[in-house]
C-alpha cells in the first residue's frame, strides 16, 4: 500500500489498522466501496479519474444501505491522499465506507496501491473469459431492494470466487449470465459490446448489475463521436454475434474480449483504439 | 466487546485493531465466520456450545473459499478467550477468518460480546417474521460452486439488509423464500417446522442454505426422544400449515414463530419447552 488516509484523520501511516474487530464492514461485509484510477499528469499533479461519478455512485450505495454519506470530506481526503502519493505513473485508489462497530460510528478510509501488473498486458492483448451462471433471473431485483441490486457493497465474496474459478480455468475473467440466459456483468466490470457503430450495455435496475462509471464516461464520449449508444438485455448467443465485446472497469480500463468460453473472437484494432480513447485510457 | 483474541497472539486489548486496511476480508467480504454461544457453567467455568460442530463448519467454509484452516490453534484461542472472559451468564463468541491483505497472510481472530438483549424476550415470547424473496431458485446452487452455497462467508450485506427490512416492517426477522416459492432460511438462522412428532428443515446443497449447527444438535437430541426428523423442501403455503415453526441459531437459540406475514400462529407450550431443551437452551 502506498497511501492510507482516514476520514476525520487525514493521511496516516500505511500500516495503521483503521477498522475495529467488530466493525460490520468487516464482520458482515456491510458497507460500500469505489475503485478509482489515479494517474500522474504531465504537469506533475495527480489526476483522479471521474471522481464525481464515483462519489455519486458511492452516495447511492450508502443510501441503499442506510449509511450516512457526505461527499465533501471525501473530496478533501482524496486531495490529501493524492498530495501524499509519490508514484510516477498510475495507481488504484480504493474508497471504503463501513457501517461501523458497536459504537455505531461509520468508518471511511481510502488506500492507494499499485495497479495489478497484469492489467497493462490485458489492455494491450485483450482478455479471455468464461461465462458463469449468477443464479439470479435477469429480473430478480425488480421488487426486492433488500437484495441490494446496483449497490457496490463490500460483500464481494461471490465475485472473488468467480474470479478464482476463471483463473482455475486458465482465463482472465468471468462474465456472469442470469439463470434465464441473459448477459449481466463481469466479476468486477461492466460488459459492453458493439455492432457497427452502435454500443450497448446491459440495463441496470431489475438485473441488479452495477452502473459502470467508466462505461458511462465511454458512452458519453462515444455519443459525441458518432456512436449510437444504449442499453439492451441480450442472451449469451446474441453476445457471440457482436462485433466486439468489452469488459470495462475503472482501474483496469476497457479490455476487449478475445475469447468467450473457448470461442475465439477476432479483434478490430480501429475500434479498440477508439473505445480506449473514449474511456480515457 | 468483552474479549478480543487473535490467532498467533492470544488475548489482546479489546481496542486493538487486528485487520489491515487492505485485508480482503474487509474490502471484499472474503472470509468466513462462526457465531457461538458461551455460558457460565455452575462450576464457574465458561462452557462453549458445540465447538466441534462450529469448527467443522468453519473448516468447510474455509475450504470452499480456498483459505487454509487449522482447527487446533483455534481451539487453543477459544480456550484462552474463555479463560479471560469474566461474564456471569452468557455471551456471543464470534470467530472470523479472513483471506488477508497484500501479504497474503490470512488473519484469524475472535471476539466475545454481550448477547443482543432482545434475544431473551424472543426466546420467551417467540418472534414475528415476514417472508422475503431471496431471488434465487431453490436449485440455483446445484452446479455453481462459485456462488458459495452453504459457505458462511463474511459477505452478509443482503442478510443484514433483509433484517433491516424486517425491522422496518415492525417484526423481528425475515424468512427467505426462493424465487420459485420454497422456504429457505432466515437472515441469520435455520428454519425448522413440526407436524405431530416429526421435525423438518430445508435441505442444504442445491438450495445454497447454510447447514445449521443448532438445528443439527436439535435433530440429534430430538431423534433420541421419539421425534422423527428429516429434510424437506416445502412451499410457503405448506409452511403455514405446520404445527410449529422455528428460527434456530446458535446465539439466539430456538425461537418459535408466532406470525408469518401477519398471519398469526398458535403456540404449543409443550413443544416449545421440548425443542428448547433439545437445543441446549
Amino acid at each position: 500500500m502506498q497511501v492510507l488516509a482516514v476520514l476525520g484523520k487525514g493521511v496516516v501511516d500505511s500500516a495503521t489498522p483503521v477498522v475495529q474487530p467488530d466493525d460490520q464492514g468487516l464482520t458482515r461485509g456491510d458497507g460500500c466501496f469505489e475503485g478509482i484510477r489515479i494517474v500522474r499528469a504531465a504537469d506533475g499533479t495527480a489526476r483522479v479519474h471521474k471522481l464525481d461519478r464515483h462519489l455519486t455512485r458511492m452516495a447511492r450505495s450508502a443510501a441503499g444501505l442506510g449509511i450516512d454519506f457526505d461527499a465533501a470530506p471525501w473530496r478533501d481526503l482524496v486531495d490529501q491522499a493524492c498530495f501524499a502519493w509519490t508514484g510516477d505513473t498510475e495507481a488504484a485508489m480504493k474508497l471504503v465506507h463501513t457501517r461501523g462497530g458497536a459504537d455505531g460510528e461509520p468508518v471511511g478510509f481510502l488506500t492507494i496501491s499499485a495497479v495489478n501488473p497484469d492489467f497493462a498486458r490485458q489492455r494491450l492483448e485483450g482478455i479471455r473469459v468464461i461465462t458463469l451462471d449468477r443464479g439470479y433471473a435477469a429480473d430478480a431485483f425488480a421488487d426486492s431492494p433488500w437484495l441490494l441490486g446496483g449497490i457496490k457493497t463490500l460483500s464481494y465474496a461471490i465475485n472473488m470466487a468467480a474470479a478464482r474459478e476463471a483463473e482455475r480455468r486458465g482465463v482472465e475473467d468471468a462474465i456472469f449470465v442470469s439463470s434465464d440466459g441473459y448477459v449481466l456483468e463481469s466479476t468486477t466490470g461492466t460488459v459492453v459490446w458493439s455492432r457497427g457503430r452502435s454500443l450497448r450495455t446491459t440495463p441496470t435496475g431489475a438485473t441488479g448489475i452495477l452502473a459502470g462509471t467508466t462505461q458511462d464516461l465511454l458512452f458519453d464520449a462515444a455519443a459525441r463521436t458518432g456512436w449510437e449508444v444504449g442499453e439492451q438485455l441480450i442472451t449469451l448467443d446474441e453476445l457471440h454475434t457482436a462485433d466486439t465485446v468489452w469488459v470495462i472497469s475503472s482501474v483496469r480500463g476497457p479490455v476487449d474480449v478475445i475469447s468467450i468460453d473457448g470461442r475465439h473472437r477476432g479483434r478490430d484494432r480501429a475500434v479498440v483504439d477508439e473505445i480506449r480513447a473514449c474511456s480515457g485510457f
